[in-house]
């Protein structure tokens, strides 16, 4: 931690300022610029991270040097997790899986004719909404239990493992039995109870960047779950709010090598919400395996037409089929597997 | 709502069209353009705003002519709304209604001692927080049930009334025994089970915008909590993320006429988290009072060096005790009180 | 200057940056923290600035201490510039100056009827466009020196100081000779190369912020002017661009006090670029001198509904009328004259 | 253009804007729905775009229906453009081109050092800056024409086509004298005059998008040069401005697929400066070749530490082989060349 001081600050507020670093345990070092004064502190950062010294009079700024986060940080853990959904399925080794499914669960099916059709294409996770975040009160909220249960059929049936969004920290436990897979969307990467939650089960948990979130504040989220027990985290990036037109939100594909730089956990992409149209999954989905993605979240609809949520955004299945035929080359190229 | 089709559409995917938005019991009007064709719908707009038209082959864009909010709009309601918190203190109507206090609830003495200072001051509620939503998982996380209890006992005993955040769905009853007035935080602006808990009270709900809400988004929230049939909502302008630097947040105060022309709900600004300095809190509040703000939320401190969070942001009392001063002012120059 | 360097970084690249940092006359001194070691950089910061430091072995980040702008900082002058244009007008004194007009000159008879009724309702500048900056080619692009001259007739026969903006380089000479101000817009903050062409007149110079520019990018920018030797310089905020819909752009009050606080220029606000919209250009006028702004810049026009450019943010003369009334009042709420 | 009329406009205001609408030589068509009536404007839609007709009294909002651009845009041309540079040297054929060279050039020695390297990895045209638009005045700006003579007789002796940039409409005519293609940079994409003179040559452009600016008003950018006579422009994607930390601005990568959508010509990505840091570099290269990408712009320096500007950004030559053996990879997994 530096603290950095107005120039001119008296000598009564320096001493006050050190008396409080020293009370603290640590160890001030001052050095005396030619135009202003700053104080190192030498001791374990988090100590003083907390504390208001940017309220003491004479400070300027305060300028912390070692990163928040701790559990998820590559200086915690060198290597890169590798997150276990269930036998050979894992996010973070060679392999690039992709989840597929449409953006709510609307009859069985309609599940099961998609869950047919991506597993042929390559996809190893399906997902679908049966609790979902709208925007408008009037909007499609989800068939709740009753498509939890039929995503766990479907999933069953297929043999093609379940991912699915909890919004309520009274519905952890419920989805938790249903599905194999929770999801933590965008609008909730702050919603810090549910973190605690799901940071209590033992379940892989998806956890999406929020749409102003920077991937520092993506990353203390994660720290939430990790610090309860569970490092099962697959990070999403998923598009953040720019005043870029055209798109529904603007992939940063930047985030994902500077999540590998930062932390150990994986990182997938999320294509379809980030661009809202299905014309642009395509390049986004080769650009995120490109950039080093472990993983696409891609929303897949047999009639995208008559779909209850999301119409714009997801692919038929046969452009999907499409998709994960070039993908495969962009993976290899890249010394990756699809 | 305007469907606009792409150059060259052929006619039979215009016909499927036509016959998909009679199928909804709607008008179709078709204009030949000389570049393009346009159809107009006629009709109650909200049967088709959920219907997935742009994934109709030939639709280049759908544009929507009504708001998507009802009972929030001013078409809705014409006068202003009155939120009443209790007795004679109201937000909407002449009077500038100021709630201060601490960011967090620390312990009973400091909460007395602030009480006493800003009710002599000229504020009329009192805020501190139970619950914080902390980015850190490292961070204080609030006093819970202990604090609400501190927090009415000092309401009661200064006749002032309280204000504090509920973060949890199975908080909601609990925060409502001990409050008067129940705010719903920036990172929960879109925790759409939470507007609806808080929509079954009869409570007063502060409810801030997120920081990368539009206001749309913020109208649609608050319809969230007016559909389940409170109407007792206070809107609140804190600041949006953007690339701006030296402040928090940016404050928008664009948004305070912008949600009078749109709705009939109270505003209010909190200049406090948007600036994140207690030394820009003064000239902010003056500007979100000139611009027509019906009230101001303002964290106030005793000792903003010892506070366990946001020590930066907050005012010491006797500079909020000058802020009151001056911005009576201010209030009156716009024909208003304070 | 404050250097960090990367957990467990080799001796031998500590050494070489210790090396370097000598080589360039500065005082480094280290620091081995728990977990990190820091370099502090004792000396001219400046000699330092612009060494690319983070491209050594071992550094993962510089921390600048000290702003990068001299000149316009408050630190190289306490007190407020004050800005003259002519006579006793004067911008950053107790008086606060409004500069109103069209957004284009159009005709001599236009600009003569709106040049009377401003300077009834208490303007002190007019100010017209010759040399317009259009998005798009097929837009009017304004008068040109046919334009300069019917500003500089209408300022002479009504005795109203004339602004007008500067695009070119090569026009420079040219609008100095005819306006009394020099105006850079928002796309041409960092041209700079005209910055220093406007930094060889003696002509007050209103620098507008451009649209996605930080306050620190728009002082660097009025550093170039006054590096060249012109000091006249008044600093406009007129809103940035963010995700924020409704307004054309975010008007950032903040930047208000913020430039205050950093430098000892003048600031105005122009409130009708940031809203767009006619009908926010009164609250968010009154917010801007509550927040201390020194003066505004008004687009104002007879008929808005056949103005070249602009025609939707444009204020009737009859509202400006009553916009300066109301003013007056918010003015003297905070200790200033209008 | 769609007009969308208030709740309860009169019927008065209805006809004075049917009126402008007929005066203009347009046919309005209304159509009176349940809550609004909107008005259809039929015929060329750009004799009525910059009409203010949102300054009529009853309009709540114009909403335009066909996109500003002409020239520029894919219903104007559907085949992709090729613009030729010299001899075999071509963007938006199969071949992906890589322009590759320092931030600034500094002396012959290094210029030449740097050629002989990019050429031998398989670059096809070097870039080095002249003139340098530098936020600070006090920061290198560029050796002027003498760094101009350099740069042409390096790509003389190797062989390799010339980029540099042009700030300032006085040197256009220089800076063509030397080089094959000219390069508009982020800050000048709104310096209208400048593109003007430049649309007024024959060489070809490279022209970068602004921090802040939509891909609709990068268009707009390059209608400007195309209006002029010069149809060799060539779209430079080079991050935008947003809240992101870690990166210096953050790559919009989907406005690489976007452009292609709505014009014809090449478009070209510049991770360097998207990034900032040279280690996201290589990852931000795949990624914009895999979405598409008609070449890259990328920083290539012999020592980053010593550079007179951009020093973090830029590749080491080594760095840059290894980019481009692996970039061959990904570039045939989308059946390009590199």
């Amino acid at each position: 931690m530096i603290i950095v001081l107005k120039k001119g600050t008296e000598q009564k507020d320096i001493d006050n300022l050190l008396k409080k670093v020293k009370s603290l345990g640590l160890k001030p070092m001052v050095s005396q610029g030619q135009e202003r004064t700053i104080i190192g502190v030498i001791g374990p950062e988090d100590v003083i991270r907390f504390q208001p010294l940017e309220a003491y009079p004479g400070v300027d700024k305060v300028m912390p040097v070692l990163a928040p986060y701790k559990l998820v940080s590559r200086e915690f853990k060198q290597q890169d997790s590798v997150v276990k959904v269930k036998d050979s399925l894992e996010f973070g080794s060679e392999k690039i899986n992709i989840v597929a499914g449409p953006c709510s669960i609307e009859t069985k099916a309609q599940l099961q004719e998609i869950a047919g059709k991506i597993k042929d294409s390559g996809a190893s996770l399906i997902r679908g909404g049966a609790f979902k975040p709208r925007t408008s009160p009037y909007s499609f909220q989800g068939l709740g239990e009753e498509g939890l249960k039929i995503l766990q059929d479907v999933s069953n049936q297929f043999g093609i493992a379940a991912v699915t969004e909890v919004m309520d920290t009274r519905d952890v436990e419920l989805v938790a039995r249903y599905a194999d897979v929770l999801q933590i969307g965008a609008r909730n990467m702050q919603n810090f109870n549910l973190l605690k939650e799901v940071g209590q089960t033992k379940k892989p948990i998806i956890l999406k960047r929020g749409l102003s979130a920077t991937v520092k504040e993506l990353l203390m989220s994660a720290e939430y779950i990790l610090s309860e027990g569970n490092f099962n985290v697959i990070l999403c990036e998923r598009g953040i709010r720019t005043f870029s037109e055209f798109t529904r939100n603007t992939l940063d594909i930047s985030a994902v090598p500077v999540i590998k730089m930062c932390s150990h956990l994986p990182v997938i992409v999320d294509p379809s919400h980030a661009a809202g149209k299905w014309g642009l999954v395509n390049p986004l989905s080769k650009a995120a395996v490109a950039a080093g993605a472990d993983g696409l979240l891609v929303e897949v609809h047999p009639n995208p037409k008559e779909a209850l949520s999301d119409g714009p955004q997801q692919l038929l299945p046969e452009n999907f089929a499409i998709l994960m035929k070039e993908l495969k080359q962009v993976a290899e190229s890249v010394g990756r597997e699809l």
